[in-house]
């Protein structure tokens, strides 16, 4: 079965992280629907560099729908419009619940799980501008981190967003898979990655 | 002086590559101009995986422009218009009889420099699958290659893209400014790089 992503973008979405998330979960065969979580529905979105970006739908179109990932770009404005969405976190938070993964980068992980203390016992990463934001026995400073008992995978930024969404397949579709992606990328799914899955 | 760069898009644009670029160029500080060489103007482009991209302006208004560097992305479809593109091509010509940056990556290299063998004596490299298209003498099979006599730049593919931008900043404004803006976005101006600048 195709695995369903989920990718929210907002105003001040960070373009680089939304884009490679999306063209890489694409690459994959994945089933990517790009959904506004800007409260007014508005479909096109300022990235924060100033890109155009364009919804497929609107979140509240696929409230109800399931998808085996939510995947949160960062970009602080479109954060702090993710965490003032109280249909998005009510998503994250029923995503957990039924222990599907949650992917959060760079200022995701601090503005929207962490201020909402969604995941109370688990260890992240985030950018490190918002390092002081995370309690101390939870922070990593790994450019990709995740959290095995509560499936959570965050990262750091705009040069970590590559590898993120490697791990992405990688969790889904194993390291052999995740070659055949990664290759005609120029990239490779094991280089410069940390060690994962073996920490909590 | 604020430095110019042309980024032209075109459907089939690989949009990990076109959002990498114009988003690294823009926390460089440089003037971006983002131009559709769609030949009906079209200002919204369908990039390689379906993410549809907006230029600012038509080609056509900026041809009589000067910019410090022009920079073309990969994908296919987008190379070929920008190959298929008289205005275009004129431009690339002219920008390297007056020594100022040409940089192009991916499938860019081999179908828009090459097949119009715009640039006969320089060292290059391009997305391996289009290794073939390039004389032998002058492939480089290096993630980044710059040849410093013809002023050009080359780069293989999306997993490359960030390496290729951040040499366009050190290329105009040196490592150390580099590192700048390298580090906010928790990637490396040195980290992989390959030693530039000494072949030919």
């Amino acid at each position: 079965m195709t695995k369903r992503i989920l990718v929210p973008i907002a105003s001040g979405t960070e373009e680089m992280e939304a884009v490679t998330i999306i063209d890489i979960m694409i690459r994959a065969g994945y089933d990517v629907t790009v959904a506004s979580a800007e409260f007014t529905g508005e479909l096109k979105i300022k990235a924060s560099r100033g890109i155009e970006l364009t919804a497929q739908k609107r979140l509240i179109d696929v409230a109800d729908e399931q998808f085996d990932a939510i995947v949160l770009p960062g970009g602080l404005g479109g954060s702090e419009t993710f965490r003032d969405n109280d249909l998005l976190v009510e998503m994250v938070k029923q995503q957990k619940y039924e222990g599907r993964l949650v992917a959060a980068i760079c200022a995701a992980p601090a503005v929207v799980l962490q201020q909402h203390n969604l995941f109370p016992d688990a260890i992240m990463t985030c950018h490190p501008g918002f390092k002081n934001d995370i309690p101390e026995n939870k922070w990593r400073s790994k450019r990709v981190t995740y959290d095995v008992n509560n499936n959570l995978l965050t990262s750091q930024g705009p040069g970590t967003a590559l590898e993120f969404a490697m791990e992405i397949i990688i969790h889904f579709s194993g390291k052999e898979f995740a070659w055949t992606i990664a290759e005609p990328m120029i990239t490779n799914p094991t280089l410069n990655y940390h060690q994962l899955g073996s920490e909590q």
